[in-house]
């Protein structure tokens, strides 16, 4: 894009000017202010609010910095290690410096399940009659137990878990004592990944019980990713109450293809292919965690609250830093801009950064177990755990009330916020729903988020300033409506 | 994201399953096939057209690439370079193997600009009696003329354009003989980036000749980008034509920074800050070069023609991947999609690769006299050149035909297409926009694009295979629908 003649760039300087001055015109003159002749209850009109909320979150905001330093100098913080506990601590510290009128740590004990060094995983073929050697990336999955040092079997690709479900005995025969590969690609016609993700989720999380129950020794799957790379994607994996547990593990879609491609020119030969493979794994008692909360209380319903979170703990590979850095910061940006209105708003507004969403969800059904225990009146919950990619818009977890916010879509257009649709919330704050509060989760755009997901990859480095902090301003611009204007 | 229970996997594992099958039922059974009993005019309904555009781009499209080579094997190809005619060569290639009704290659010539090699700029400060030097990151505007070897003078920073226009001689005089640096940054707060730098691209295209009026040496600007960036990113800059031409460069935002804030110390001590500055470019004779045609011409209404298009041409810097590489294959992958309905749309397709968009848009002009001389009747033309992101929407430049293109947009919400607003359409179709041609332009995201506009990041690396392919099935969607039911 270039603007190649005068009168055209006039043009476009003008209209450019006109567009600005518009969006100045739009902000309020005293919404930073602290002038003392306006009355508490005088709001502005909530045009003015949510451009302060862009204007704000777009220039100056500390949340990028915030994140880098979660990412960074923090790092990976999985469930139960150091590094979830100093990032429990920084966040404390980063709410505490905030001046809110309450910030407090949740205690909930929580998983500890560890990698271990090495992981390893080698094909071993004859080809020609020459043995071929190739080591393949791979990773154990969450929950998985080890493999007690290396063990070697023969690969036996299936194509879906259906493919293992009511099998005779004799059928199952030919599974006893191998490694089951589950070659299900990510289907990339969703439109929207999260869609694809959805629709095969279940093999990473159940897989390695269906291979259990037909005598495998050990769980392969393909990486739940649509991009073709080569670090695996690990994931939470959950043994059956009374099943045998056999170790799972992901491969990376590049050693997956090419494991697939052998397989099947073995097969055309009448050979086998051996594996073998060495997880260190394994699963230690449960650890003392916290989830962070901070709290801005309503001017005339304090009772009534919104609940605005992300979770603070991920995956040990990587910097969870779109899954979930980029949720907590902005949960804690919605505060920060928020508590810049010269009027608070009629609700409470709590930001929580709730532990252990990866691998058991242990701080959210906490979270959700004292809040009615002590009888809180949890109005809505807002999570953000789709990536810190551009906001497009909000699913709502209710399709009767999904009008109520859709009544606010002109609103959020100017952000490029327009999709408002029936849609899944989050995983924290779904233990919440059971008492009738309102799920919403934030949806950005999803094209990239799969290629960092429990990857390596999900580094700070991948997430885009702006993106990021239009995010938030999109997550405030909600919780501002429903917190002023409540959801009847 | 992360689902934890089964009862919730389960749920998303069939809410998956459910969408997925919705999908697949949308398909025609047998758009691709060359059923011989359906008649030529049996138009399959919009909604599977649109469905099979997305399947076939998402699934094994060659356009990612064919993208690669022209960015990686040809790479960056200003008008009038080797390179650039190698571009020529290959996207006709491309044309030829794809069995179009036609496929040429229009002359045109075009301007040869060259950079040269050595760029150089170091600040020369006196800091505590001590001589501070600091080489700064910089290069020229395209169009610029040279230095004429090293050139060295104290350098004064200006907030605006504003602050040298209407000057009386005594004001002016403190700029004679100095380097002027504009420091106007790009405007954060815009939501669409691409607002921000409308509102401040005549700095650089106009800049260097308010300097020049003023009597100033040569003329410095902070690179139009929101990033914090040590590339400086270059764009084009036209001299007006009985002026004074000096020479013309962008500093990277991290140069124009430390610059800025220098200048400000040194003013409050009483100081000067001198600059010495090299610039090797210089402008060479005019050279043919050519825009590359592709055509699918229409069953019904051939003689109605609808343009699609990118330019081929790119800056020195980077690859010319987003700019404008990818609306290039774009364009390309819109033939492919339209070529594999089995019913040829009722009017003519054109894909059209403009040579020159950057520094001069002589491509655009002359198809524009073409077919003006030719009495072609072009209803509409679609351009890609606001980077290979994924697609929002559409901006239309006439805002009475606008609803003739927002009547689709039920048919675009389902791909996330939800923008069909008033807006500029591209620089290479604005000329046959005098004929009265209807001028869209496809409305990608714009968080990233001014990240790698015009500089060495522009790389094949930062487009992302998905984003780019939907953006070519939204273009595929509009111009069909275009083509079959026109816009009356």
């Amino acid at each position: 894009m270039k603007k190649n003649t005068f009168s055209f760039v006039i043009l476009v300087f003008f209209s450019g000017l006109f567009l600005f001055s518009c969006t100045t015109a739009e902000a309020p003159p005293n919404y930073n202010s602290n002038d003392s002749d306006k009355t508490k209850t005088e709001v502005p009109a909530p045009e003015t609010v949510l451009r302060s909320f862009h204007d704000d979150a777009l220039v100056g905001s500390p949340a990028y910095a915030q994140l880098r330093y979660l990412c960074k100098d923090i790092g990976a913080r999985l469930s139960g290690s150091e590094n979830a506990q100093k990032a429990v601590e920084y966040m404390q510290r980063v709410l505490d410096s905030m001046n809110l009128d309450s910030v407090y740590l949740q205690p909930v004990m929580v998983p500890h399940w560890e990698r271990g060094e090495k992981e390893f995983c080698q094909i071993i073929s004859n080809d020609k009659n020459k043995i071929n050697q190739k080591v393949l990336d791979i990773t154990a999955l969450g929950g998985s137990v080890g493999t007690d040092g290396r063990i070697k079997s023969e690969i036996i690709a299936v194509n879906s878990l259906a493919d293992l479900e009511n099998l005779s005995k004799e059928e199952a025969k030919k599974y006893e004592g191998k490694i089951i590969f589950v070659t299900q690609p990510m289907e990339a016609k969703f439109i929207n990944t999260g869609s694809a993700y959805g629709a095969c989720s279940s093999v990473r999380v159940r897989g390695a019980n269906y291979a259990a129950k037909v005598g495998a020794k050990a769980f392969l799957l393909r990486s739940l990713t649509l991009a073709t790379d080569n670090h695996p994607h690990t994931g939470v994996m959950v043994y059956e109450e009374d099943g045998k547990k056999i170790p799972a593990a992901a491969l990376s879609t590049i050693s997956a293809n090419y494991l697939e491609k052998l397989l099947v020119k073995a097969k055309k030969e009448s050979k086998s292919v051996e594996m073998e493979l060495q997880l260190n794994c394994e699963t230690l008692p449960d650890v003392l965690s916290y989830n962070v909360v901070g709290e801005w209380r309503g001017r005339e319903k304090p009772e009534e609250i919104i609940t605005v979170g992300g979770h603070l703990d991920s995956w040990d590979l990587g910097e969870g830093a779109h899954d979930d850095g980029t949720g907590c910061l902005q949960s804690v940006e919605v505060l920060r801009l928020i508590q810049k209105l010269e009027t608070k708003p009629k609700r409470t507004i709590r930001c929580v950064l709730f532990m252990n969403e990866e691998n058991g969800a242990r701080g959210a059904k906490e979270y959700a177990r004292v809040a009615k225990e002590k009888g809180e009146n949890h109005i809505a919950a807002l999570e953000s755990d789709s990536g810190g990619f551009t906001p497009r818009g909000f699913r709502v977890q209710d399709s009767t009330r999904l009008e109520i916010i859709q009544k606010w879509l002109p609103l959020f257009e100017p952000y490029n916020l327009h999709k408002i649709e029936y849609g899944y919330g989050g995983t924290d704050i779904r233990p919440l729903g059971e008492s009738g509060t309102l799920l919403i989760g934030l949806e950005p755009d999803s094209q990239r988020y799969f290629d960092h997901h429990h990857a390596k990859t999900d580094i700070f480095e991948a997430v885009h300033e702006r993106e990021f902090l239009l995010g938030a301003a999109a997550m405030a611009s909600l919780t501002y409506m429903m917190a002023e204007y409540g959801i009847e």
